[in-house]
C-alpha cells in the first residue's frame, strides 16, 4: 500500500469496518477489549496463548499504588473537575522510561542480547556506569513477585522461548557483573514473553500505557468522591524547603 | 474510611494489594483486563453480564478512523517520535464533549429524564436553542449502527432496564420537538446499558477514554511503521487560507 | 472574512507575514515579547499603559512557589527528562480553574455584576451555596499582596475604570454577605484591570496560562540541575494510607 | 544548599519571595516579564544586551501560521471549549525534536563543535546518515531570514562570539560535505548567540516553548471568535484513505 493511507478504520454512513471486519456485525459482542487491542494494533485477532498472555500482562501492570503518575493525575483533576481526559493525560504524560516505560527499552535490550550475547551487553553497559533495562527496583527488593508470576505461567503454559531465555541469562549476567542480584523488575518478562509469543515490538511499548490508563481512571474516580489531590500537593510542597541561594 | 486515603492498592516489597486481592495470587492469569478494569473502577469483580457489556462498550467505541484524536495524535508522534506518552497524551486531550465525551452528558440526561420527563426534558433544551446529548453524528445518518447494535444486544440479554426505556422516549421526544428524527448516536445507549447494569456513573465517564487509548496506541503503532502525522497536518494547513484583517 | 481563514500568520519561503507585519522587518528587534504577545492575540500593538499593565499582570502571577503545577511537572520530568515539553504540558494541565484559572471566571463575574449589580450577584451566589470567583486564598490571610499592588499602580497609573470599581463593590458585598472580609485573590484585580484597558476577555484567560509556563521552565531547568521530582511524589505517597474497604 | 529543595520561590502570607526579591515590591511593576522570565530562570536578571536578545529570539520563534502544534491545538479545543489549558498542553506536546525542539540540539551541536571542529563533526553526522540540527527547513530555501536577522543583529550589536562564528564554519562545512548550501534554521542562530551572551542551556531549550505558548493562546483566542479545528480535522482526514491490507 502507498505510504499515505491508513488501515485501522473507516467509518460510513451506515456501518464502521476495522481492520477488514464490520464492527457491528463482527466485532461488538464478538471479542473482548483485549481481543479487539490486538486487532487494533496488528489487523488479527491474537491466538488464544496470545490473549491469555496479554491479558496477563495488562493486569500485571495496570495498577501499583499512588504511583507519580496517579499523583499528578489526582493533582490535576483536583484543579479542574470538569476536564476528565486533562487529568487522564496529565498522568499519561508520566509514563516515561524512569518510572514505567521501560518495557520497550527491555525489548531492545533482548534485541541486543541475541545479537550479540547477554553476557557482553551486560558488561557493556556496566562498563559505561549505565542501568541495564529491567533490573532494579524501588519496592521489590530482592524479587519483584509480579515479574515471578509471568515467568512461572510462561513456564506452565509452556511459551517459553528465545526471549525468556534470554531474560534469565541476563540475570546472571547482571548479578555476575554487579557481583551480587538485582531486582529483575516485571518489565523484562513483560517484553520477553510478549516478543516471544510473536508480538510485534510496538505492542510492548503500547501494553504499559493501556493498562495504567485504566489505573488512571480507577484513581480518578476515587478523586471524584473522595479528593485527595490538594492534600497530596501540599505534602509535595512541604517536603521541599525554598533556600535563597 | 477517612477522607484522607485510598482503598485501591498498597505495593508492599514482596506483594502488590489491589483491592483487598493479592495482585500476583489472586488476579494475574486470573481475570481477563475488562474484569480487571471493572475491580479497579469498583472493588468488585463484574458479573457475567457486565462482563459481556463492559467489553461490548469498550470494543464499539474504540475506533472510528482518522478521528480528531488520532489525527492530533499522530501530528505530535510525528514532532517527537521519541516520546509514545506525549503523542497518547495528545491525543486523549482531544476527548472532549464535543466530540467524543457525551456518554457521561447522556447519564445526566438520564438522571434528568427520570426525575422529570424525557418529553420535558427534551423540550427544555429545544427551547432554549440547546442540543441533546447523544443526538445527532456527523457521518451516521439516520442511525449510528452502533446504537443499534447496543440496544439490539441488550434486549438479547434481556438486561433492558429503566434507563434503555428512557432512551428510547427521548428518542421520540427529539423527533417530537424537532420535526424529524435525529439519529440516537452510540453515546446514549452505552450510557442507558451500563447504568441499566448497575455501573457507577464514573464508569460512564471513564469507558470512551480507555477505549479511545486502544485506538490512540495502534494509530501510533502504524504511524511508527508507515508515517503519516506530518501529511496530515499539511492537508490541514492546506485548508485554511491566511488573510491580513 | 469569510471563516475559514486565519489572520494571524502566514510562512512563505523568504518571509513570514505575522498580523499583517513582516516579522523580520517589522517585529524582531523592534518589540519586546510582551508587545509581540499583545500583537498575536489582538492584531495590534499595545498603548503604553497597555504593555505596562500586560507586563504587570505576567509578572503577578508568573511564579508562587511549588504550587501542585509545579509539582506535577517536576514529578513527570523525572519520569521522562528527555521530554521537556511533556514536562510542561502536565503542568499547564493543572492550570484549571481551581487553582489558577479564575481570572477568566472573574472577566464573567464583572459582566454579570455590570450588567445586575454587584450586591445582587453576590447574593445569588452565597444563597446557592457558591463561591464567589476571585475570592479566597489557602496562603494570603488577610490580604493578598499582589492584588493590592495592582489595585494601587492602577490608581498611580489613573486607569481605574468601571471595572476596577466593581472589583471593590463585590469586596463589599462578599464581606456584608459572608458576615466577614474574604481575602481578594489577585485573579480579580487582574481581569479588572484589563478589562478597563479595553484587553479583550480572551486575553484575561490567556495571560495566565502564559505566566505560568515562564514558571514552569524555570522549575524543569532547576530539576535538571537538581532533581526534586522523585521525592516530591515520595513525600505525597506517604501522605495516603491505604485501607481496604 | 542541599539537594532536596527549591531557590525559586516560596509563598508567605503576607508576601511572596521570587528568587530572594520581594514580588510586589522589587517586581511587580518594575520588570517586564522578558526580565522576569531571565530572573525565574537564572536567579538574575539579565544585562542590557541579554535583554534584547532574549526579547528578539522569543519573537523569532513565536508565530509561523497555521504549524501542526496550532493545527492539534485548535482540534483539541474544537472538541473542548471548555479547557483552554488541556488545548494549550496538545500544543505544546508537538514542540518536538522533529518540529520545533531543535534549538537544544543546536545547543549540543555548537559544544561538541567546540570540543572537536565543525568540520570533523558535521563530516561524522554526513557518513552516518544523519541530519545536521540547525539545518534544512521545509518552506525557508534557500534562507531562512529570521536566521539571518538575528545574525545580523548579533552583528550590529557587537556581541557575535565564538558560537556564533562556529555556526559560521558549521554552514560552511554542510556546503561543503553535502556539495550544496543547506538553510540555516533559525534554531541555530538562537541557540548561537544565546550561549554567546552566556545564558544556560536550559534558557536555549525554555525559548522555543515560552514563544510558542504564545502563539497557541493566540491561535485559541480566534478558534474561539471564527472556529477553524473541525474543518482542519476534516481535511486532514480526507487527505489519507483507507484501504484493507
Amino acid at each position: 500500500m502507498s505510504p499515505e493511507g491508513t488501515s485501522i478504520a473507516q467509518a460510513y454512513p451506515d456501518r464502521v469496518e476495522v481492520r477488514g471486519r464490520d464492527l457491528t456485525g463482527d466485532l461488538m459482542g464478538g471479542l473482548t477489549f483485549t481481543e479487539h487491542f490486538h486487532l487494533l494494533l496488528t489487523g488479527d485477532q491474537p491466538t488464544e496463548e496470545q490473549r491469555f498472555f496479554l491479558d496477563l500482562v495488562l493486569v500485571a501492570i495496570a495498577e501499583h499504588g499512588l504511583m507519580p503518575t496517579n499523583v499528578a493525575a489526582r493533582m490535576t483533576y483536583a484543579a479542574d473537575p470538569g476536564s476528565l481526559q486533562g487529568a487522564v493525560a496529565a498522568g499519561i504524560l508520566g509514563c516515561g522510561p524512569v518510572v514505567l516505560g521501560t518495557a520497550a527499552e527491555c525489548a531492545r535490550l533482548l534485541e541486543q542480547a541475541e545479537s550479540g550475547s547477554p553476557e557482553d551487553v551486560v558488561r557493556g553497559i556496566h562498563e559505561t556506569g549505565g542501568k541495564v533495562p529491567g533490573f532494579g527496583h524501588p519496592v521489590h527488593i530482592p524479587v519483584d513477585p509480579r515479574a515471578e508470576r509471568i515467568l512461572e505461567l510462561a513456564d506452565e503454559h509452556g511459551v517459553v522461548g528465545a526471549n525468556v531465555r534470554l531474560a534469565g541469562r541476563l540475570r546472571d549476567a547482571v548479578e555476575q557483573e554487579w557481583g551480587r542480584p538485582l531486582t529483575m523488575n516485571v518489565s523484562l518478562p513483560i517484553a520477553a514473553v510478549l516478543l516471544d509469543l510473536g508480538f510485534p515490538s510496538s505492542t510492548v511499548a503500547a501494553v504499559p500505557i493501556l493498562a495504567r490508563t485504566a489505573s488512571l481512571l480507577a484513581h480518578l474516580a476515587e478523586e471524584r468522591e473522595r479528593p485527595l489531590g490538594l492534600q497530596l500537593a501540599a505534602a509535595a510542597e512541604a517536603a521541599a524547603e525554598y533556600r535563597q541561594e
